[in-house]
């Protein structure tokens, strides 16, 4: 093994593992540069902090960015497969996190886009004990996965709820009471149906405030519906909590009373035997 | 068989099955026109871009009415029931979705009425692959029909407690703070319960900022009711939807995966057999 | 029998009964004179509406009145037990629904508390087919029943929060934001916590900013607490769906799995025999 | 025993225990003053009110505080282990709601944070009779305790959200809109995806208010997550909290209130044999 691969294994297990004393640290500077880097930009964006200190701001920023391309350059080198890494959802995410500040020598204001890299941030999820939180999103998404039919009609009856009533509701306010386009309209009713309600347009007159109180118990009725959907995927999770495995196939997670295993018919030992 | 007769078979196939390729070119069309439609008197209503383009959307509009007619016309002419058509949900929705645009020459405003047309959207179901989401759709029907008593009896109570809360509210507040009559102030109390919160009226003396206190956190405990109950009515369902018996045990309620039964072992037959 | 007694009796059947004919068109009546009346006294707090037909309202609220004083008399001399009657939760609101005009004479204003009279409408649930929906209010009163130490901590725990974070505030905004005293923070902090959030007052310092952020996150978890306390209550329910009654000690609502009648030991039969 | 370590041993019962009428005397004159104190401190911020009374809200809370300051040296002194009791949770809260007084000789405004009192007031489940509270703060404990992993998951996400959709509507907003840096734009995302709407801020231009909307509905779909979570949490805990097993067949997961096991009909022992 040359030199040069053997320094490509080793950059290519602090970058990638987690696991050794050198990757956790590695991974650890990389999430302080992540957060540091977020902050300034956040920071520069703030016009008294920015004529005060826009140069310190400016400089850390090309600092982290320069650091960000090297680690880009160096994952893709060290990595196996660079086209896998390249198209992955964190090799993107990667590279958004570097160009914004490239870009803004010919493009004013796309340095902001930097913010992309809070993305970035999710990579927590390595440092800290990761599979419990791994369980968790892995979880969440399952819940959210199987829920996605029902969701979809679900926004799309908002939607259509949101484009009639806004409709209605710019017929009968009208541009004297800032409803004064359809699209505005919808705009409030969402705001309204979401319960939200910023209150920059509102309804003056009583059948206007009348229309407007049936949309908000609708909207109130409304979340119960994502509400329900998300929590019923929870519980079902929650209820098959029959921890055994089968004996013969392995399958888990059967019903709490089961006494046959639902997959292969072998039965389970409802308690350890002691 | 006629030429006429076999015509209208062919049309009747175009306009209303969703199987076959020019079903299928046919419905996409009528949602992309639906859609297109609905933009147009959307972008209508924005004074600034109705000045500019007017004649091009109103140009828009016409053509799209006129194919939604010619449709209309040809969905009776062609499908064996016409008056059945005429007085289901879609054939209401069909035809509201043409006549405003006529009723605008009579009557001005009237043309806004034609966002009535994103109902049709409704019929994206039929191309997309359906069956997943009209399951989804009947479960959610569903669950709202069954909690429909506890719905009613809960709405009730947000109605009582609001007219109550109104009152008093206008006679604490008083006029000088924006609670000029009862109904304006039942508005406020349905807009402060729903948590949507304007903000265009709110309380300015102190015992007004007290009661609304108290509201708000009924409002926020109120919420927890509708949403109990249609979580209820999911989780019903999500917990056992493998609807068949056990043919040794009669055990029902099996988990969704199951293939034998988890009370006696038996082999279920997962698939109805052909 | 005499004839004063026998009188008694009919008068007793119409108002007391929702089963005869008689009955139910005298609890009709009733309802639909509750509801003009809350119409006509929140009519009468409408400014321009009082303006042009106050008098009209005022015939028509003394009319009303008059009737549901004669009703209330009735309701005494026709019942066994009138203390019961005048005791009861129905014959209190009752009682209340009367005076507030008669001692408008002396004190102005007192009218206004005829709205009180909205409570009488819960006697819409005689006429309605009205077993299924006291079912359900009986469903709702248990859930929220068996919730109550639960949801004794959680507004211990709001309230709390909101005196704590509301000080808070009130030192880092000061009087010149909005936050003028303690209380008036606190009240803020309620709008916030339950993401009402009228924007009547609104931080403006950027710490400010910052900890109301902590405080909004905090409210939109805490609203999961009562929710989830009331549906799991309402999961109870559903989920105790084996409508078997025991053939021995009549005890239902037994497990969806139970073989054996869980308060007496009797066999249960899983299946209905055909 | 010297009379000392009588008179120590009897305080000590007096102020930790609540059975004896001494005990309960003294945590109901301790919940009283602590109340009074948050009262007085509250009131001394509102202006009009602290100009008529400053003098009497200032002895009575000197007062209280002299009388906290006895109460919490008596509670070290009779304690056996002093420095447990100073380092948990009470202790601290004990010396903190005595020392800001003190040190508002040296820094005017601290005496405000005197509402850290409020805190003490969770000694109140000690008077009551306690174990039911105890019980259901323990389920909502444990309950959030549970989906902790689940819920920094969720955060973690509302966070990231808050920043990248926060830049976005910086950039598109701009500063004439209100939206003048980007950490005051998070703190509008914040707002907004939690559906408080203050309207403090809000979106003016066509495109912002798009993105804004899609804010909300992600907001309101978001909010089904922690529910979900929370709800799943206490629903398992509500389905079966029988904790005993059935001799004969070792069935557990009976019902609440069941007295024979459902699935072999052997008795069950409702409570512990003594």
């Amino acid at each position: 093994m040359s030199i040069l691969s053997k320094w490509r294994k080793r950059l290519h297990d602090i970058i990638y593992e987690a696991d050794t004393p050198a990757g956790k640290g590695f991974d650890l500077i990389l999430l302080i540069l992540i957060l540091l880097s977020v902050v300034f930009v956040m920071l520069e964006s703030v016009p008294r902090i920015d004529a005060r200190y826009h140069e310190q701001l400016y400089i850390g920023e090309w600092i982290i960015t320069i650091f960000f391309s090297l680690e880009y350059i160096a994952r893709i080198l060290t990595v196996k497969k660079p086209f896998k890494y390249i198209f992955s959802f964190y090799g993107i995410i990667d590279l958004l996190s570097t160009i914004p500040l490239y870009i803004s020598f010919f493009l004013a204001g796309s340095s902001y886009l930097l913010t992309v890299r809070a993305l970035r941030l999710l990579r927590v999820f390595r440092i800290l004990k990761v599979t419990r939180y791994i369980g968790a999103s892995n979880k969440l998404k399952r819940a959210l996965l199987h829920s996605r039919p029902k969701i979809f009609v679900f926004l799309f009856a908002v939607l259509i709820i949101s484009i009639i009533a806004g409709t209605i509701m710019y017929l009968v306010e009208g541009e004297e009471n800032g409803f004064n386009s359809i699209p505005h309209s919808v705009y409030w009713c969402i705001v309204t149906l979401t319960t939200v309600g910023y209150g920059d347009i509102s309804p003056a007159t009583p059948l206007g405030q009348f229309i407007a109180s049936i949309i908000m118990i609708m909207g109130y009725g409304i979340i119960a519906v994502p509400t329900g959907i998300v929590t019923a995927e929870f519980a079902r999770d929650a209820i098959d909590i029959n921890t055994q495995s089968c004996t013969n196939c392995n399958e888990s997670k059967h019903k709490d009373n089961a006494k046959y295993c639902h997959s292969c018919g072998e039965e389970l030992n409802p308690e350890p035997l002691n």
